[in-house]
Parts: structure tokens; sequence; C-alpha cells
């Protein structure tokens, strides 16, 4: 078939496409940002480097409930020999000491209180007795520092918080807050236009006439746009014609930064969406055709800077497209340099995985319990059907050199979740 | 110290809380329930069973471009001797097919299209040569329902979709939409409310006075709370003082399905966390103190069915005890079945780890790739820091039963994406 002029593998058809957005020194994509609040940025991507405008903590802090003091009177304490304090007052949490510690002098301490004036140690309460009112008793010594967490320790003022590129965290967000950073600069969301071909779709809520389907890949791709932090954009059914789906795919690269394809199911269509994506600028077509099972038909482009892919109507096929090549993608302009991994488990193949080397398939498998460990089981069903894809837990990989798998390998089973 | 009476490993302390939960035949919690489109319900657990009102699909459809025929006219095709099949017609996409096919008759048919009348298999085009403008000749037998996709092969009607409980993937969302099912009753998003407790802390856009710090775990909780599909409502920070505090946590409450104290870190503080939850009803305190390092000094309550946590006030014993306690009660009380299982990396210790027996332990880890492997190595840096966890990118378990891992061992590393 002469579309399939230069089938690649997929991470050779995302190379190519990743090559062409590279800029920069650290060969990413330029980042378009924009403001958001601290609170709200969980999963969003750091558009530029952080650094910490003060130390933190700005005060020496007990670790422990206990008595802060100089560790050189506490030196060669032992049961034998106890070393005796004087309590001379105690530093309430919220409060800037208005105490100090002179020689044989203690003052009580809280954890996560400040420590006495002159005092550098604190020791645990566990670790004192109280002889009177006035005194306690210590039978072990403490080091300097001993604790305590000293100023600058959790970070000092100027050190680099996060570089840009930084995927948040939950315990990003609470150290931004700690250093008073309520405000930051994040990668925008990308937005992707999605396109849904076929004269045979019909929207959901519709009721379809014999030789007529619902539409189903649109909400599966936007729900896994959503998943990668894109914001879908649904542009709706467009017919198999030229022009009108012409209009629609420059409409799609006007109001979004990725477009997606997704294609009607018959080759007479697939052919129309490479002529389109060539139509609408350039280089337009960069892979047409992937050395993958589902998934074959896929296409790769790019114009004005935009990436554009065109995914196979089978809906298995269009979720591990979206997988291999939409997903790093959209990582990727959003600037993250460290993507999060796809969520996996590992799992014993149940039977035989036929392949063909030179390809990768992927499988639909259930997940079952067996004898305490987890078996991966194949899922039968056509992968042009949704619910084989709805029955199954996960996908297994059988990778590009191998001629399949046998029954009792270990293998990773990709999750949707 | 007599808080810790009945110290608990963390999935004891997690089972004493659902038994207290648990009601209904599946030993879940109620649910409350609310209507969604199915395009926003990625992540939303089903709140009752969804069966299909409709077969899918409706007509037996074609999964090739080629020829509708009847099977039988085929058999015996060979290269020595063909088959001949006169062209009736075809059945376009998005069409009720018009025509139907007799003996040694084809249609053409399209990948996704309506098979003619009568005709029960499709032969490839690549399987076929034309002969003249209406003639084919077919050198291969195909079978009964070769390349088709027969009515309710995805899914039958009136079969069960998903039960209730289950966590919808976006492929899920694809098959509802598949079946014209627009709307559906998930459960309602958790409210989980959050008290900070402590007089030394400051809101993050206060500039904190010596002694004082800026609230961390508020926002590294709440932001724990919406990855598990929860509504975080922060009700900010509240001073050491009984009945302050008790006037909070009783709002807390009245306003969420949870409630969190996120506590002060001080002994004496602790103890009131545990007072106040006495005090809030019954049953009050269930566990306080988990065999857990660090997370000791957490507190598993319940009052008026409402589960109730205290998190100690260290930022990686509170990440830690939620994502043992509070994340899988979360799932439940949302009533679903499978909670997707943490995401983890597995990577090779770097150094050796240190445990006791009979004591959960996580140690945050950075992992680094050396000579093609992932290397887990223990970050330095007290729990109490912050940035500890932020240098890290995941952490590591010691098992409860185990001493400590050794150098090279494999283990799993649990990821906060």
């Amino acid at each position: 078939m002469p579309e399939f002029f230069n089938v690649l593998p997929p991470t050779q058809a995302l190379q190519v496409l990743l090559n062409r957005l590279a800029v920069g020194a650290h060969g990413r994509a330029p980042l378009v940002s924009e403001p958001v609040p601290t609170a709200d940025a969980l999963g969003r991507v750091t558009a530029e480097a952080i650094h910490s405008p003060e130390a933190l903590p700005t005060f020496p802090r007990s670790t422990v409930d206990g008595f802060s003091l100089r560790a050189a009177d506490t030196f060669g304490a032992s049961e034998g020999l106890p070393a005796y304090f004087t309590v001379v007052g105690d530093v309430p949490m919220a409060q800037a000491a208005s105490v100090s510690v002179g020689v044989g002098e203690a003052a009580i301490a809280y954890t996560g209180g400040m420590l006495a004036g002159n005092a550098d140690a604190v020791v645990m309460v566990e670790n004192t007795q109280r002889v009177d009112t006035t005194t306690i008793e210590i039978v072990r010594p403490v080091a300097p520092g001993e604790n305590v967490v000293q100023v600058g320790e959790d970070i000092k003022i100027g050190e680099m918080v996060f570089p840009a590129g930084h995927l948040l965290r939950p315990q990003d967000l609470g150290g931004l807050t700690a250093l008073g950073i309520t405000r930051i600069q994040v990668a925008r969301r990308p937005r992707v236009a999605i396109l849904s071909l076929g004269d045979e779709l019909v929207a959901p809520d519709a009721q379809p006439a014999p030789g007529q389907i619902r539409d189903i890949n649109s909400y599966t791709v936007a729900a896994l746009v959503q998943q990668a932090g894109g914001l879908p954009v649904l542009l709706g059914i467009v017919a198999d014609d030229y022009s009108l789906q012409l209009a629609a795919a420059r409409r799609g690269l006007e109001l979004a930064d990725i477009l997606i394809f997704s294609a009607g199911s018959s080759v007479s269509v697939r052919d129309l969406t490479a002529d389109i994506i060539r139509s609408l600028g350039e280089p337009g077509v960069l892979v047409h055709g992937l050395s993958l099972r589902p998934g074959k038909p896929a296409i790769v482009g790019l114009v004005d800077r935009k990436p554009v892919f065109g995914l196979p109507g089978n809906p298995v096929s269009a979720m591990v497209v979206f997988d291999l090549l939409v997903r790093p993608t959209l990582y990727h302009i959003r600037g993250c340099a460290r993507p999060p991994a796809p969520a996996t488990t590992t799992a014993r193949l149940s039977r035989n995985i036929a392949s063909a080397p030179g390809r990768e398939d992927y499988v639909p498998v259930r997940l079952l319990a067996e004898n305490g460990y987890q078996i991966a089981e194949p899922v039968f069903g056509k992968s042009n059907l949704i619910y084989t894809l709805i029955r199954a837990d996960g996908l297994v990989q059988v990778p590009l050199d191998c001629g399949g798998l046998y029954a009792g390998a270990e293998v990773a089973v990709r999750l949707f979740w």
C-alpha cells in the first residue's frame, strides 16, 4: 500500500517529531507560561527555575521535647557522674527566645520550637531526670547540633528549589508554601483539538440509524489528553469530505497546540487525512505508518511547529498510538524534563502470545490473582471493539525484536488509571 | 508513653477503621451519589451497576475493505479453481444496505460499513482480483463470520457494562458514549476537611516572626487528597487551644466526610488532638500509634461514621501516613472496589538500609541511572525537613518483619506523581 512508504518503530517516529520540535540548549520546545497559585499547581510543570528567597528554617529549631543547652557542658556526663543543669526558663512555641543559657544552664525546649540563646544542642526529655523544681540531671552527653535543625538546613537562601521543567508533586507544593512562594510560573496547559472523522459517526446523544455508530474515540482520547495534563478541545464530527475536513483542521490548528484526527476507519478515509495534513502546511506528514500492532496506519505530522496526529479509528489502536506518541509529545511541549513513567504492574502471562519480529504488539490483558501471583490473561475479542479494551485491565507489550512471549513469562502490564 | 497504648501495624490500623465503616453485602460504605456527564467522569467511581441499553454493534459491520458475500459460495475456491462473483453494488458507509447478494454475488464493503443483505462474510480486497467491471475472482475461501463484527459482539443488550464501584478510565468513557449513555451516577467526591494545628504556624503569604514557620502540610495533604479523588477543604490554622480546636473540628465534621488534623509537632499538642477526637463523638479514637517510621504518632478515629485522622506534623510522616491510611480510606468511601495501585517503579538499592523488626520503615530515595540500571539512593536529611521529600523521587518500604535491606536489593519505589 503506497501510504506506508516509511513505516517506523514508534520510538523512532516519536524521535522524528521531537527532533523537529526541539530548540534551545536543553532541546526542549519553547514554553508558553502562565502564573498560577501554588495551591492549584499540582501536576503542572515549572516554566522557570525557582530559587529560595530565604533560608529554611530561619531559626535553629529543636526536633524533640527537652532542654536546650550548651553541648560542651554535657561532655563527660555518665550514669556514675551526672551533669547538673539549672533550668532558667523556657522558649514557648512560636516565640523568639527571650532566655539565654550560660554554663550549666538549660531551657525547656519544644519540638519545632526555637533554642535558647547560646544553646547549641537539645537533650531529649526522656534522657533527663528532674532533681528539683529548677534542677535537672543528665547522664549522657549530647554533641553540638544534636536534636537541632540548623538555620538553612532544609534549604539555603538562593538555593535552587526546582529547575524549569519540574512536574509538581504534592510535597513540592508544601515546599513552595513553606518559603512563602504562593504563586508560580508554569507551562500553560496545551490545548489539544480533536476532530472525529467519518460519515458513519453520530454524536453520543443521537440514535444511530442502521449503518451509523456513535463517536467513541473522541471521548477516550479527550480523557487521555486530560491525564497527560492537556486540555481537550472537541471539534465534533466531520463527514468524509476533503474541504469540510480541511476547514475543520485549520480551525483546530488555530485553536490548539496539537491537532488530533480521530480517523475514520476505512483506507480511503485514512488517505484523506494524510492529504489534509499535507495541505495544512509545512512540513506536513513526517511519518505515515508504524511497525506496530494495533496502530499501523497512524500518521505523525507537523504544521507550523504544531504536532498533528492521525489516530486509527480502531479504539485499541487509538489508545496505543496515543500512549506511545501523543502522551510523550504532550509532556515534551509542556517542557517536562522527566515525564512520569506510565502506570504499570508486573504479572505472569497465562498463555503464549504470538507476534512477528520487526513489529511491536500490544495485547489487552485481564489481571487475575492465582496462588498469590498476579496473572495476565489475554482478552479475546477483536481489537476494533471498544469492549475488548474495557474488559481488559491493561496492555502487554511484545517488543519489536521478539517473535512472541511464552506462558509464564513475567511481563509489565500498562494500566490506564 | 501512655498515648501509644495500642500501637498497630498500618495495615491493621486501616482494617480496624474499614471494619467499622463497612456495611452491606459487599462490605462497602454507603455511597452518596450524583449524576455527571459521562465526558466529565474520568477518575470517578460508578455508584450503581450500568447495563447496556442496546447491542453494539447494532448491525453486522465489516472489519476490512473488500466484498461482502455468502461464505458458502467461496468454499473450495483455490488458485487452481477460483470462484467468480458478480459485483451487484456497494453498501456505502453510514448507510443501511440497499442491496442483497444471491448465489455467486458480492457487494463492495468498507471497513466499519454494513454487510449486504444475505451476506455473512467479507473477503479482503487484497485477496480478490478484478476480472472485469462487474466480476471478481477469489482464490481462497472465507468462513462464515470472517471479517465481520456480529450484532452484539462488542456488548449485548442488557449485559452489565460496569458494576457499582468501578473507577472510570479513558476507554470506559468511550464505551459509555458508544452506547449513548451520556450521563451516569457516580460517587460524590468526598470532602476532606484539613485543620492545621499549632501556635507556631502562619499562612504561606505571611512573613513568619522568629519562632514561627509557614504551614506546609495543609498544602501537601490537600494535593494528596486531590490525587485520591477527594475535594480538600482547607480550614486554616488553629492555635494550640482546646476549645478553639474543638470548635474548628466540629465545623470540619459538619462540612466534610473526612476530617484530618495536620498536627502540631510537640507531644503535648499530639495529646490535645486525641482528646479532641474523643470529645467529638463516638467511637472516637480507634488507633493511637503505628508501628511505622516515620509516622508512629498517627491517630485513627471515627466520629459519627466519619473517619478522622491525626497526621504527624513531620512532613515525611504526614505523607507516609496519608498514603497508608487516608488514601485507601478515600477510595473505600468512594465505593471503589479495586483502587489503583500506587505508582511505583523498581530499582536497586545503592546502600544498606537498617530498620528494626516489628516496624515498617519508609526511606526517601533518589533515582539514578547507572550502567543501564535504575538505582535507589537513600536521601540524607532529617525526615522532619520538607526538602528531604522534595529531593527524593520516592519512598522505599522496609517491611514489618525485616531488620533492613541490603545494598543491591531490588526494591519497589513509591512515586508521588
